[in-house]
């Protein structure tokens, strides 16, 4: 069956088709392709949009001139295509000179380069169109918590964003931020480790209308966390900025496999999200290849992560028309005409009456919420038997 | 070698060294004691003071008669052994009417009555002199999340705190909220997973000035997470109300041991943390002494989560003392005068300035931190041969 | 649609249909059941048999003649529903005796019971036609590894599991024994903690060929274990005696969900291993109903955990008859002509051949495997949209 | 303090110290220094031995020349330094080839180069000297259990390690086997997950007699998983052939960190076990330092690697010899006269005696096992405050 990824803006990274294999363990199996090689691949599947680090397009030493001719042939390549790039990022964590932190380095050389690095990848974002700029601090954190202090690296940390706040804004870039939080690896421990986090730290910055975050799947499963709560979140602050869609078993190092991979339930939970809310940002695909693949499986591995969103799309529909389901969650919620003055805002007579009324404890207990049968029927909508 | 705690403000929930041994798979391995035994026997250990669920004090089915008489003896211990009522909360998760949440529950009669139950659980707590708050939300979440929509569940979860905390203001009481995050048990998932899921939700109330967080190292550990760096962001925020220590193996059930039994180097970052920020509200000993003893080894697992943080707490003036740990900390973040002109507030020069200057990334990269030989004193601090 | 559940034998164990819904944080929801009553229901939903630990059907304490009575009417609801007892259990860790253990107490007294209460059991699980009888110590570990010696603890347990294998012996029982392993809680580290320990140790047994394993999906999930390939290896051995269905997120509290509740996608796998092997002995839903329910709720789930099962059975012939997923895996697997003398029994001749023969590396790297199409495949098989 | 390291055969691999800070996320911090120069650097700390991978030593593209060559030079740097190769082991996982799977790869091409790799790299060894030969079958697993059949790769993997006792055996050379599990990474799943899985497997082998095992710290830890307890299983059944020691927090990425790093307390628990049944064979710290330090960072993680290691030996000889602990721990399980004729081989009268005999089980329950005391006293030992 064939699915019109059209409608939605998917979008991969420059850094996740074009990964080539390798892992802790491994060295590459498949050979790097060039950033427009991986337009013309993304083209020829059907994404929407491509993502980039600043060096996944320009590599850190490039001369101008290198940069120069690269730049043109991505250029020409999302022209070719029709592609866009509505996100861009910086990377903060590969070079040695981030191996303790970029805007968290105790050494201010550190941090005044992490500035500067991002303060260049933006511009090339923007030069590209893009709209969302992501921060994923790979290495902000630490190993042993004697080498650093937690407070002061928040401190720094909230120092850099507001620097780059204003930097955007003083250029006046049509750019907002979404944060990415993980909560180990490659660090012993990172920094702000869930989205959750995250969402606190924006509250302290100097422009926090300008910033919202980046959930991954993969990042809240490494902690076990419940990732459709997270961006529940997000989406009920109104920072659900961009998303990284990509699985993940929990409590293991950082797998990024394709979408629907590892839980195909879980990831009809987030799709049900995204879909009730009407989330219209980018939907990117932040997730690689198995190692066992050559540029086929890639392209067989890209198009399975749209795929499975549209098959899981389609599945929520069919879960919202489900008449039994609809009626016992209407029961289970049905509002109580008895209850209502004690809702909505407090005042001192509200208090004193709900103080007054009379709950029966055990009747109201006794109800039957019926959710072995909810959740089974959503298990038979999603195996395709209902 | 003993300890002096008064220095410090130590509690214990009644529920802590009240706890009877039961768990999911065994019956109770030691009587009930009551609420004002309870209080001598935490006399008895030294603690500074007693916290509370309602229900731990005042059965839910207790008449006013049966009210009166224990309060008058919990009054009476409390005077005998000096020991202060810090903290009381309310328990939203015991009763089956919460068996599918309370604030966030579907049932607009089980929201009601639970803004009750916890008006009253509000009045009792101060009665008793608490200016700390605590809300631990135990049944606040799902096992699928096909029964109920988060969204809504973070709706309704506001508009509790929102009431309770105009109920507090217009009854003039001197107190202020703690909210307590876990990420599962008893829900297969709770809303709110992390510490800074709860900092983020603070900032959506009414009045965020009254509601700030108690971390427990145990909740935080079951996700696997650092627990110092949630406290570090709760305290670089101003919300550190009040804190529950205990301990807990990463990814297992909800353990609850004694202060530093499972990991003595993270309870030692901890302590470090509290006493470098000189924290000093209470430090309530959340935990329970294993199945395996009887009252005697109750009041050792009491005696023993205060000694432990005594001890680390010495250890931390230690490590604070060390000079060679301390020299290399001054030197990895030593202050570069050729940097400084770059940090600070943003301004259009500063940032051209950045951008114009000339770093050298392999020098910079090659600067040796010496964290291993950080991380191995503090270790040898930690073991007394240092 | 309507499964028939006759043709697998699927069994439920008393204190799972029987399960009251509280938890370490939570009443009773349910009213307790009587045995009877229990097998009442199991045979309403269609299940095969019943198994029970001997104090779910007789009380620690039921005097000869309660006895009596429980088991007159258990009998006559097993005649009348058609209901088996395939497997029964001993409960070693509910009485406060088992504290610290039972076969691996530290204390003689208490091992020397759970002698005595297991050869009881023994008799009670055969006189209702029990040919399995599975051993889960519960209580068989530590908090601290200072309180006890573990080697001597794998001693201990094994002298009980020697005399208990002779006890069937002697008294002629057509009895085997089926280990269950688990890592953790109630105790926070319980020996034999992987189906494959437990492997292990029935070849330092006695009578290693009436001892197999009976794995449960919840236990090894617990660890973040691959279950079915835990199973795989019990198979591989000749040891899967038994089986526990159930489902369970990683790294969490025991949840004992509804089989499939959690991960479609694992439990796909498992019933295709044990499909696939033809494994006959019985399939025994170990889990309960969430707290929200009522016994209407009961039966919803246990009639989902054997649809789940049958839909999955289902999938799996559907894989199998896949003409390209098997394309892909027998490309994959291909014999090759000029391997075949290097494979078999050892010889001289053969390794040096196979060292002499001249490999090319990157040839035989460079095969493309085409796994991530055929795991897509398997997601839209389970998805039912191929 | 000094300690001094030649009481114990600690070693470390090529790999470990020779690790150059790169990660999944980072490009080498540190230059590679030759295998010569590596055996110099563990000479200067102290180290007893040095173990390699056949690709540690001799690059897998070396010509015989170059491979001469290196030979040639780190003999003589094991001459002068004095230090002895205790162990080798085969590279199986790096190289595309093996991006599968090696003895369980669906290739017959795969399995048979595997073989020939692993008889090069034996010859390898005990050309140096080596009596332990390490298996860690790094790629032996799946992500997606759709692609292979899990009984099959138990099936080759037997096959392998068949043909290659039978290798050593007609080679007359002086070498055992020592398996070594891991749970996941960098394989979704890598097969027998845990040591306990490994000694099952063993004993399905046509020579069982010549293979053990080797436990990883790190490696139990992803799953979670009590390692002492797992060590312990190995030597009760005289299978701890070799020990490789690190650290790692529950859960996590592969992190290989410095002894004791994480836990002090399991780290001392471990400790405690080899001392207490007197492991001799050697101990290798298969960690790296982090990737902030330069090679004097190194050599300073190395040490460390020993000096915890002989710390915690001088705890073990003191918690042994502290009256207090051993008093309570031998009134634990202080032997009972009554219970005597209950224990030993089985015989019918006995299990009649033991069946007649009448335990009050209240009595018995209510002993005092003082365990959170024994803890409190090991934590104080372990902080040296004892």
């Amino acid at each position: 069956m064939e699915y019109d990824f059209s409608t939605k803006k998917f979008t991969f990274g420059l850094w996740t088709v074009g990964n080539t294999g390798a892992d802790p363990f491994g060295a590459n199996v498949r050979e790097k392709l060039s950033p427009a090689d991986l337009v013309y691949l993304l083209g020829e599947v059907g994404a929407y949009g491509v993502n980039f680090h600043d060096n996944d397009l320009l590599p850190i030493d490039a001369t101008p001139s290198e940069a120069n001719h690269i730049k043109k042939a991505f250029r020409k390549a999302l022209d070719d295509t029709g592609l866009v790039v509505p996100m861009a990022t910086t990377n903060l964590f590969f070079d040695p000179i981030f191996k303790d932190g970029a805007f968290t380095s105790s050494d201010p050389k550190v941090r005044a380069y992490a500035l500067q690095k991002t303060m260049n990848a933006i511009d090339l974002g923007v030069e590209f169109g893009a709209e969302i700029y992501v921060f994923w601090g790979g290495r902000e954190g630490t190993e042993s918590d004697a080498t650093k202090d937690a407070v002061t690296a928040f401190k720094h940390n909230r120092e850099a964003m507001n620097f780059l706040t204003e930097y955007v804004i003083d250029n006046g870039y049509n750019l907002r931020f979404a944060l990415e939080a993980k909560p180990n690896e490659p660090r012993g421990n990172i920094f702000n480790a869930t989205t959750g986090n995250m969402l606190a730290f924006i509250e302290t910055l100097d422009h926090p209308e300008m910033v919202g975050v980046n959930p991954e799947v993969a990042h809240e499963h490494m902690a076990g966390l419940n990732f459709t709560h997270q961006v529940a979140q997000a989406l009920d602050a109104g920072k659900l900025f961009h998303i990284d869609l990509n699985d993940q078993a929990f409590g293991r190092y950082d797998q990024d496999f394709r979408f629907g991979m590892v839980n195909l339930k879980s990831a009809f939970f987030l799709v049900k999200l995204l879909e009730d809310y009407h989330y219209s940002n980018p939907a990117s695909f932040d997730a690689h290849a198995f190692r066992t693949e050559d540029y086929e499986g890639v392209k067989d591995f890209a198009r399975g992560c749209m795929r499975t969103y549209m098959i899981l799309a389609d599945k929520v529909k069919q879960f919202n028309a489900d008449a039994e389901i609809q009626a016992i969650l209407a029961k289970n919620s049905a509002q109580d005409p008895a209850m209502t003055p004690f809702f909505g805002a407090y005042s001192t007579d509200k208090a004193a009456a709900l103080k007054a009324y009379t709950f029966d404890r055990k009747t109201i207990a006794a109800r039957s919420l019926q959710y072995e049968k909810i959740d089974q029927l959503t298990n038979e909508i999603l195996l395709g038997v209902r």
